[in-house]
């Protein structure tokens, strides 16, 4: 497959398009129990194959190594066992949850006497592309399966062999529940004219989902003639204010950006008022110091503590790293002023006792998370009580944030007459 | 304007998006007072100009009749003392509106302590592209402003002389509150290269809402790099089960058909279980001959009732006249097939008084609206209660079906902690 020339892909790519779109009626009719039971033979598959998943993940890590794969890739195309144990649990985690198609709400009557009201209904074909993450693959399909859609993915070519293995349990899963098998179907041509071909086919595919670096994102989002949800980069901030709790100012900052250091709900701008900072800007020091986190400040900072100076470019740089950077404002308006410049619109937090600048904190401030008095760690679909993620919105159309099983959905207006006609 | 080269269009539309983005964010945070008063001054300046109006509309009629245009679309042009009244009336319906904007809605504690909920949005900056109807205008304004939005419109090149006396009413009346005249801008060049830097500008606009015909609907989500609200076509159908009470179906069928032609939730095809035809179609067949409608008809069909033989291609044809499909079909399950095979995904009813039935159909019918025993005519803005609409979205992402004030907002997550950190 992996010599197909570009014609052939397109007509794999179609056929594979055509087959989704026939899936997906299917399993968006599908009762509760059939698509749970799905999930949880595919978790029983997994649990069986443990030993073909893993022979074919070590045919993908000695090619990895043979190209020169880096560690930390080679890290996340691991199957290790744990991994394994994971991709199972959160199988029968998605079982668990409420299904959100079928929701009926705002029923209500109309003066003409028609009745009406919203219906939850799955978008019908998901495509997924990710990077070699082969667990990924688990994820996203259960997600697409709950949520009543078909789902078509494509991975890293680096993670082919693991790929088709977890495929294959996918596929007896569905099986088993008697549902078709192309409900999920993987791409098995590493040629990435496939991805050119998923993005570009309106007719079989209703959203892509990219998962992976800000440039995969960017390519896809621009080339995609199909609504992308886009998961671009996290610079966010914490802005603590001269009103305070400057206890609770110094967990947060400290959690913000040292809890994890790859996330993109990590801070990476610290913002501080210029009068309280000379009661907080030392302690926090210490406290990065110990965890040997850079510090990059504007000129007053440095002038506190000891921190590298900060240019232009550190405010609207995405670390994912143990870097920070400080700059001191005068106030509210100029903490929000240079977050709704530099933000990438994810997650931003005030750290403030006082009422009026909360509130006007959750309100001029246009991210995709704003918060009071807690870490921007917190903006997580699993954090806010969607159950599981397919990843975080930057997008303000569709959905917004954490994206989980309703962002996979949309809504029909379902009318209720007894022969009601318009006058 | 008009002879603008494309560069020069190029930076006056970059010059536009720029003010517009700086505009969206004063009109975002203007208190839901301000933003009526803006419209209620608009109103005012609008009846205050009725003669500049008038004049100016007679400049684009002069025009458009040595262009050449036909009567229909003279007629869409024609700004009337009722148009103005309509548009005047339409502001002060806006204005009673709720605003969606500052909504927060689920908010609720997690197990960590930290309370989450959702916070409505605008959208940003909004660009509607329009034929040459005026009061779109105006409408269309309302709702950006309302829903907190800037707007940047494009009317039809044959309105220019209309569109600018409109445009000036809608800054006067900006400036009567205070807001920047940028909140609602209106393109002044015909140039058509305007549209392509409108339709390719994510920096600085947000979504796109094309009102007029499926040509230029299609022109301009194929070459958008914006998403766009789409309204496509209307290919609506009518099902009348053997289980129908059939005093319900004549009027729905009637109703659905004959209250207006050129409208997308009229409908286009007739489907009628085979059983229940000797005793329906001749009462449907003669009401439609009094209102001259032609009907064409499967080989069944025309078995029973005078019909023209209907060709596949009526099938998938939007009529927007007095022309209509009828096709018998065996039962409920060959209806669906058609239903999801040839509908536009816009409108579809079935008339039954089965429960089971109509369970079925609302369930696996994939349209914007399904309908039980009510006619396709009420699909509308209006009569689902939005109060007024932007347009009917024929998409699923973000927006389905008649699309309001919130169907040009989004939502962010807001999260209330007290210092509270992940763990």
């Amino acid at each position: 497959m992996t010599d197909m020339k570009v014609d052939s892909v397109k007509d794999y790519m179609a056929h594979i398009g055509i087959k989704a779109r026939a899936a997906s009626r299917l399993i968006a009719a599908a009762p509760t129990a059939t698509k749970n039971n799905a999930l949880l033979a595919i978790a029983q598959e997994l649990d069986k194959s443990r030993i073909t998943l893993v022979a074919e993940n070590q045919k993908d890590l000695a090619a990895g190594k043979a190209n020169g794969l880096d560690s930390a890739m080679l890290d996340r195309l691991t199957l290790k066992p744990a991994t394994i144990d994971a991709m199972i649990e959160g199988l029968r985690q998605v079982a668990a949850l409420p299904d959100p198609c079928g929701e009926i709400t705002d029923m209500s009557y109309r003066p003409t006497g028609i009745q009406v009201g919203k219906m939850r209904v799955p978008l019908g074909v998901v495509g997924i592309i990710y990077e070699s993450r082969p667990n990924v693959t688990i994820d996203a399909a259960s997600l697409c399966l709950k949520s009543g859609n078909a789902a078509i993915l494509r991975g890293g070519s680096e993670a082919i062999h693991s790929n088709r293995a977890i495929a294959h349990c996918l596929q007896a899963g569905l099986k088993a529940v008697g549902l078709p098998r192309e409900v999920v179907q993987v791409i098995e041509t590493t040629d990435r004219a496939a991805v050119g071909e998923l993005i570009t086919m309106p007719q079989y595919v209703d959203v892509i989902v990219p998962r992976g670096g800000k440039g995969l994102i960017e390519r896809i989002s621009s080339e995609a003639k199909v609504p992308v949800i886009k998961h671009l980069d996290g610079i966010c901030h914490v802005y603590i204010d001269a009103t305070a709790d400057l206890e609770k100012a110094l967990v947060i900052a400290i959690n913000a950006k040292t809890h994890r250091y790859g996330v993109c709900n990590a801070m990476e701008t610290l913002l501080v008022q210029e009068q309280v900072a000379p009661a907080i800007l030392p302690r926090l020091a210490a406290a990065y110091a110990e965890k040997e986190v850079e510090l990059r400040g504007c000129a007053k900072t440095c002038a506190l503590i000891d921190a590298k100076p900060a240019t232009e470019e550190d405010w609207s740089t995405e670390y994912l790293a143990p870097i920070l950077s400080i700059k001191l404002v005068a106030g509210l308006d100029e903490a929000i002023e240079h977050i709704n410049r530099y933000s990438s619109q994810h997650t931003d937090a005030i750290v403030t006792e006082n009422y009026t600048l909360a509130r006007r904190f959750i309100t001029e401030v246009d991210s995709s998370s704003v918060m009071v008095n807690a870490s921007t760690r917190f903006a997580d679909g699993f954090e806010y009580g969607l159950g599981a993620e397919i990843g975080i919105s930057t997008d303000k159309i569709h959905a917004r944030g954490p994206v989980g099983l309703e962002g996979l959905t949309s809504q029909k207006w379902v009318v209720f007459g007894d022969g009601h006609v318009r006058k």
